[in-house]
């Protein structure tokens, strides 16, 4: 939040995580610095909304967004200045007609109790939330990264029944739900993840194929288990990982598979890019499709999708998978556990209730 | 041919190009062994035809068909047989109903006077061409190349009016006929080719801009160009070539920018393939498409292309641009200048006359 010149009433007290340095390799705690400070209630100019911060998810792509502003699509944060990441939030003080106080909100918000939003001026949505939905499914099920996982796979990924579907980092918050929509449109589909947990949550209650890269050299164990898995080939490839994970899976796909390229999370925490497949005549030979594509450019499908999400988790056909921690003093440490594989599913950090 | 066991009548003279060993690293005349023997006329199978080859089309794919299995998508050229390649032939003897004696038909032929195709049985297709047509013509400006050339651009790379098209190997056979159907859709379009006759043809001939890429450093050199002539950045990239080029084009790619992967013409004489792009975030920022195909996809629709085209020739809005040499005996010399970068265009072989 920032420092408001005119008082209203009351002031706030207002916990922040700043950015202190931006990391070199792999993030470490002393990345972030604590600050809390009573703060007078701010003015709202036209089209802005303060909120009550509820819940933070941490998504990897935050990772990036503390980088130097080089390699991301958006202004990256800046130093001093509390991380940026999705969250639950409800309005407090309103300047804008779609938003009212009291209401609960989804979109980029900033590590700390109170913020202050431009809904009509963000390049990812600002979605209202209906009161029915816990801030936690907010961001969980019906969160930004379930709404990823959705039209990269729907939209991008165009999965035909009978197909077969391999998702990298597959228990993580995109996915988890990449592997049921691809159940849910009759796939075969196998996930790719990082330990005998995460597995064994896919092979147990999504009744998937898992493949352990932990357990396997990368590059020739990955492949020998993909040959035997998917002798046919892959038809869709839902990569969260890249590097050597898409290199390895790129020469297992089958003709006309498509390669949804929604992440590269083995390069967010480096300070060297993923590259590419090694072998590009792959693509003419097999006639393959490769497309990145940011949540933003379905904005104006979020509701309906919202609705047909909500069907199918009515239906029992979609089950939540999150990781819910608690208290906003923990939020560094957390975000860490992305990086080093100790969470599954979706990571959510609750630091208040609604009021 | 296959040395037919029943002779017919008169017998054939034909003369052969073999592969006499296959290529590592460049291509060399050595690879190549002619051969000359009368043969007796073959007995025809139901679906075989017999025909004389009247011209034949160097395409740098034939580069691969001469490699080992591993990394073609058809059945490599066995050693001690002819090379393959497309070829505009006429046919002699039929035991197929739809190819009657004297007409004349275009695909994938092999380097000898007389062979046997076998239509209904092949990953590329045999169309029959009109008798209006010249030979020449039939694999030029009407020929596999200029339809590749169309179905890349206008399936895959989907332009719009005002959009920047980049072109590599924009000189060449493929590239000439995407540079003119990008000027047609009303592209801005920029041609990257390699010296200074064919830079002067896009510009003089084609009224685009041309990148010469061996006037300069092919990374930071291209990449400078690039930031000049496209500023906005690459709405449309139809790649020939791959490697360093297909890297260096990526990083200039507009937002929901397609790149579209013809062919990787760098790799092809070399034992090593062509790798992708260095930052695959890249696709995901800017939302980008990569997507390779081959001619075969696009079987049912080149009867309708073939018509438009012959309107857009008719019209003058698209021109030959072909490199047409003579002589059976010169095949493998005029083979070996696609790759010097000494022709501009199709290189067609022509090797007897209609009769």
């Amino acid at each position: 939040m920032r420092n408001a010149a005119n008082a209203d009433t009351a002031s706030l007290h207002n916990r922040q995580w700043l950015l202190k340095q931006r990391p070199v390799g792999a993030l470490r705690l002393e990345n972030f610095e604590f600050r809390q400070q009573e703060v007078p209630q701010p003015e709202l100019a036209p089209g802005q909304v303060l909120v009550r911060n509820l819940v933070f998810s941490c998504a990897p792509t935050m990772r990036n967004w503390m980088n130097d502003a080089k390699r991301s699509y958006r202004t990256p944060v800046a130093l001093g200045e509390p991380i940026t990441g999705p969250a639950c939030a409800q309005v407090v003080k309103s300047a804008h007609p779609r938003f009212t106080v009291g209401a609960l909100l989804v979109g980029v918000s900033s590590w700390q109790d109170y913020s202050i939003l431009e809904p009509d001026n963000t390049p990812v949505p600002v979605i209202t939330v209906s009161s029915d939905i816990a801030p936690t499914d907010a961001l969980g099920i019906y969160g930004l990264n379930s709404l990823t996982a959705y039209f990269g796979l729907l939209r991008i990924g165009k999965p035909r029944h009978g197909e077969t579907l391999v998702v990298s980092a597959a228990a993580g918050s995109v996915g988890s739900m990449v592997v049921q929509l691809g159940k849910l449109y009759g796939c075969r589909v196998i996930g790719i993840a990082g330990g005998r947990a995460k597995c064994e949550w896919l092979t147990n209650t999504c009744g998937i194929a898992a493949i352990d890269y932990k357990s396997t050299e990368l590059t020739t164990g990955l492949s020998e288990r993909l040959a035997r898995l998917a002798p046919n080939g892959v038809d869709v490839f839902f990569d969260n990982v890249g590097g050597a994970m898409l290199q390895t899976v790129t020469e297992h796909m089958a003709v006309h598979g498509r390669i949804v390229v929604c992440g590269q999370v083995s390069a967010y925490d480096s300070d060297q890019p993923a590259p590419g497949p090694r072998d590009m005549m792959l693509l003419v030979y097999r006639r393959l499709l490769m497309q990145g594509f940011v949540l933003g450019d379905f904005v104006d499908e979020i509701s309906s999708a919202h609705d047909e999400l909500m069907q199918w988790v009515a239906a029992g056909k979609i089950q939540r998978h999150d990781d819910v921690r608690n208290g906003f003093v923990g939020l560094p440490a957390a975000f860490l556990d992305l990086f080093s594989g100790k969470n599954t599913g979706a990571l959510l950090v609750k630091v208040a209730n609604v009021t």
